[in-house]
């Protein structure tokens, strides 16, 4: 067991450089990277798509897709004429700094405001590993249940900003929202949260707000 | 990379072995155990939850709860008066054989039918750490969307049943039940695959009505 945890803190460590040489990368581009994490289906894609759409005409974005299989996710944003690239993990549980590193040079770093990394659908492991993002975007999604922050807290205690997702739903699925911000509020008192439907469009234009400030305060 | 590929796979022979150990332990007090898994909220505990409401009075059930974080799972379990233990896995992404083996003296072996094992919401980890099961149970979620075989397909290929939960919000969500059906069928030839609402009670019959005959032809 001390073995294990000892090369698990080995390969943290080892990641951790790569990631904060990614994130010098990225600063000399000025660009502003995001790290995407969500459970698998919360809706990744669906928001980057929908921000895509509103801040196109204001900022220029790329994508770096992460998947255990498939290239569904870089099919839908490449055919939006976006910059993206697509890595598939195997069966490797989450994005490292590495594939990151090798996915950079294939994007138009220089004339890039925004690069969003989505990572695996997962709610464990992606808190683990630092790709070179300044920002991590935790997104929740209301048919998951408001009990989400109680059972998978270090994702929660992590993010700069939770994005609740699928609010169309919540007429038909128990969720409560006040106690699903008094608890992430309680694992972390500085986070902005923001309610949205990716599908009828609420809540979009005050998180896309944040976004471009963000950007624009760099 | 090498190294860390090397280390993995101790770690999953060392746990491949203490899987066969439990496996064995619940073959000799003739118990059937399930592994259950999906992405977070999909349903696990609300489909132990139906399956004991529905088979209590034919087969006595008991139940290991594993989560990153808190015992809110054990406490609906232990509600209803059913022997459950909850294991913290702390940052694991999914439960181990280890932690199993430790859990089962806990249990009333002698007098259990069913032993449900809820593991980690992780549609990824889970797939690599034998626990001692008989079955890997899967479930899948409506508002996840119908790509999630394609994306996350280890998970699905080595399931011996899907269960399909949340049926009651396809009127409002696209999900191609048919499509989803032949992908997981592309993957997985011989899988059973139910689907359920564990919110209106439709498809439980079935789905129990298979389990009852599981341990029936044991």
């Amino acid at each position: 067991m001390t073995r294990k945890i000892q090369v698990l803190k080995d390969i943290t460590s080892a990641n951790d450089a790569i990631a904060a040489q990614n994130q010098e990368l990225l600063g000399k581009h000025h660009i502003l990277a995001l790290n995407v994490m969500s459970s698998p289906g919360a809706g990744k894609t669906s928001l980057i798509l929908n921000t895509i759409a509103r801040l196109r005409s204001k900022l220029s974005i790329a994508v770096i897709e992460g998947d255990i299989a498939s290239k569904v996710d870089a099919d839908k944003i490449g055919k939006e004429g976006i910059p993206v690239v697509q890595i598939n993990t195997g069966g490797g549980c989450s994005l490292e700094a590495t594939m990151v590193s090798s996915a950079l040079p294939r994007l138009p770093l220089e004339k890039t405001d925004v690069l969003f990394i989505e990572n695996v659908g997962n709610l464990v492991c992606p808190a683990t590993f630092a790709l070179g993002e300044h920002k991590k975007l935790v997104i929740a999604s209301i048919p998951e249940g408001d009990d989400k922050p109680t059972k998978y807290p270090i994702m929660f205690a992590e993010a700069d900003v939770v994005v609740v997702n699928k609010l169309d739903l919540l007429p038909y699925v128990d969720f409560d929202l006040v106690h699903f911000r008094k608890v992430v509020k309680g694992l972390n008192p500085d986070v902005q949260i923001f309610e949205v439907s990716c599908k009828t469009g609420e809540g979009l234009d005050a998180w896309c707000s944040w976004l471009a400030n963000e950007v624009g305060s760099r």
